[in-house]
């Protein structure tokens, strides 16, 4: 248990606010060279610092198992929120109060990364090949963090055949949840364009508005889909108005909304752009869709099951398969190979005074351990 | 005609941007002094340059006839909308070219002004009692404006009996249409607050947004009247949305819109303020009114056959007795007495190279003549 903790505390007392690079990374470098892993660390964009091009770095380390042997990754991140105010104690000064673990990326998620290295250690080197997919922008843009070391692994022909992502997953106590899929995510920009003129001559103007408001009383009225065996129903949700009219006896020119659509395996990040920009064409208006993710599942099946039994070997719990929340690097990895994400209680992250129980920490490394030697095995 | 178009350019070569105050003020003073007119000038509101609060010039003239003699009032305003750039001559530096005179304010409304000074002329004192209200704030917030002179005439008791406003009400040709009425106006301001969130977990939020369009689409359905005799159905305008969430993944709080009525004389500013709440209501919201100015009316008869005998007499046409269009400071005139819109043509009102015809100044004196002997004589 002081190995998991130490090496959870060592990874929290280096500040890694998203997009993380550096001195994060030479501590999660260190821990694994001893282990036998090759790491390798490249950096990715070229942009300013707080544009979505600003470097980010990411790390893949891999250690051979015998030729023709499975290959089991683990992936995460070690980048984190910014900690915001108010804590108890300094966020980037790990510090144990009472049965807990205090610090920024308790559970979000460097003490899952934490026991991933602690579980390796207990995997001998023959067993198979493990990797460990880590990159230092999660929680930001994510344009060059996991997606560039998928390329990397694709390039080099060392993709696993089994991925582990170490998202806090567990809801009331660790074990109680996994996930095995994840819903799309798409936003979309609403425009509808008029002619400006004066309310008292409405006549000679075409006011945007009240086209706008028809397309969204029809949009928040659309039933997407009604859920699937796995899937909530996909949902909608308008996020933003915007017309910027200070003149109050002007009709504006044009009038603007965002919407927001988190979407089951029902639908693509396409079909939902195509179905909504044909409602936008009715109202003589435009969509202008961003696809931030495509859902994946990963259904249940030997997976699932290899997770099942080492949560219930070692917390006696069952983890329900499920596929609710935002979105995770799990969107990426899934052309890769099946996913599941598996990790620590969510309830601190993301928060001020983020805090991991100890004896979870041990915990989990146990199952890792379980779970990489039971993908291995198969 | 010299004489008129004279009067104009002085009135004109006076910088008069709402609100206005000082040189323009001179101008008019040394014309009406001449003709035997009695002038106050007084300034109102202390606040600062840009403020609706800023002060403001105003101007009451009285030529006091025989005991017991009729009052005509003569009203009207000397500041001018800003110029705005590309004009072909300096705005306020009035120039002859062809049959027009150009500057701002030629057409709204510093040119009947001087017709009304050059009318008064060809009236004899023992006529009755002629006034001019003359403020430098019509087109700006009107708080210290046209009301404050009412304030002094109703203090003085000396409130005319009818009261012609010299705005420019004709449309293709001089004498073509007058206004006896005008429709009120409402801007009220929208909102609904909800709960903000995350996108990705919605029943922990309540997005204000479709409920807000629920109210605008309900609101942008409603058929306030049907129109009048004298009137057009009431309008009702939705002029700005606001939500203002930079946040993609995020339910916001509070969403906002405004909407601005112009209605007719089947309603009052409080009446459609309790309508508009009402169904605000029903939809979570609140609605904050501000009503600009109530309908008016002053029914075809006596007053209107004075304006429309002059006309005729003048140009041959039959001025059609209208409601349409914007507001002006006879929402205030109304509550003193009877007060009809009579003026030149508005097609250049407000917009680069503003120009009035020579010919039509000439024309409007001679009407403005009539009609002043016509109203003081009955």
């Amino acid at each position: 248990m002081t190995q998991v903790i130490d090496l959870a505390k060592r990874l929290m007392a280096a500040p890694s606010i998203t997009p993380a690079t550096g001195s994060v990374f030479d501590a999660m470098e260190a821990m694994l060279a001893p282990l036998g892993f090759e790491v390798t660390r490249f950096m990715r964009g070229d942009g300013e610092e707080g544009t979505p091009e600003a470097p980010v770095e990411n790390l893949f380390a891999i250690r051979r198992g015998p030729e023709g042997s499975k290959h089991f990754g683990f992936a995460g991140h070690l980048d984190v929120v910014p900690p915001g105010g108010g804590w108890a104690s300094e966020p980037f000064e790990p510090e144990e109060r009472g049965d807990l673990l205090y610090g920024r990326g308790a559970v979000d998620m460097k003490g899952a990364i934490a026991c991933m290295v602690d579980a390796v250690a207990q995997v001998p080197a023959d067993a198979g090949t493990i990797s460990f997919i880590i990159t230092g922008d999660e929680e930001g843009p994510a344009l060059h963090g996991t997606r560039a070391i998928i390329d990397y692994m694709t390039a080099e022909g060392i993709t696993p055949d089994l991925c582990l992502v170490g998202e806090p997953t567990s809801v009331n106590r660790l074990g109680d949840m996994m996930k095995i899929g994840r819903r799309g995510s798409v936003n979309i920009w609403l425009e509808v364009e008029g002619t400006q003129g004066h309310v008292a001559y409405p006549h000679f103007a075409d006011n945007p508005i009240p086209k706008l408001v028809a397309m969204l009383a029809e949009l928040d009225a659309l039933v997407l889909d009604e859920g699937t065996d796995w899937f909530q129903p996909s949902n909608l949700e308008i996020t933003d108005l915007e017309v910027g009219n200070p003149a109050h006896n002007v009709i504006p020119e044009r009038a603007k909304a965002r919407i927001s659509i988190r979407f089951n395996d029902c639908h693509s990040g396409a079909s939902l752009s195509e179905q909504i920009a044909a409602i936008a064409r009715k109202h003589d208006g435009t969509a202008l869709p961003i696809v931030s993710g495509e859902p994946f599942l990963t259904p249940p099946g030997q997976f699932s099951d290899i997770i099942h039994a080492a949560v219930k070997a070692e917390t006696g719990l069952e983890p329900e398969p499920s596929t609710t929340g935002g979105t995770s690097d799990a969107r990426f990895l899934r052309a890769v190979c099946p996913v599941i994400e598996f990790g620590l209680c969510n309830a601190t992250m993301h928060k001020r005074d983020e805090a991991v129980a100890m004896a979870d920490l041990s915990t989990l490394s146990r199952i890792y351990t379980r779970i990489a030697r039971d993908a291995l095995a198969r």
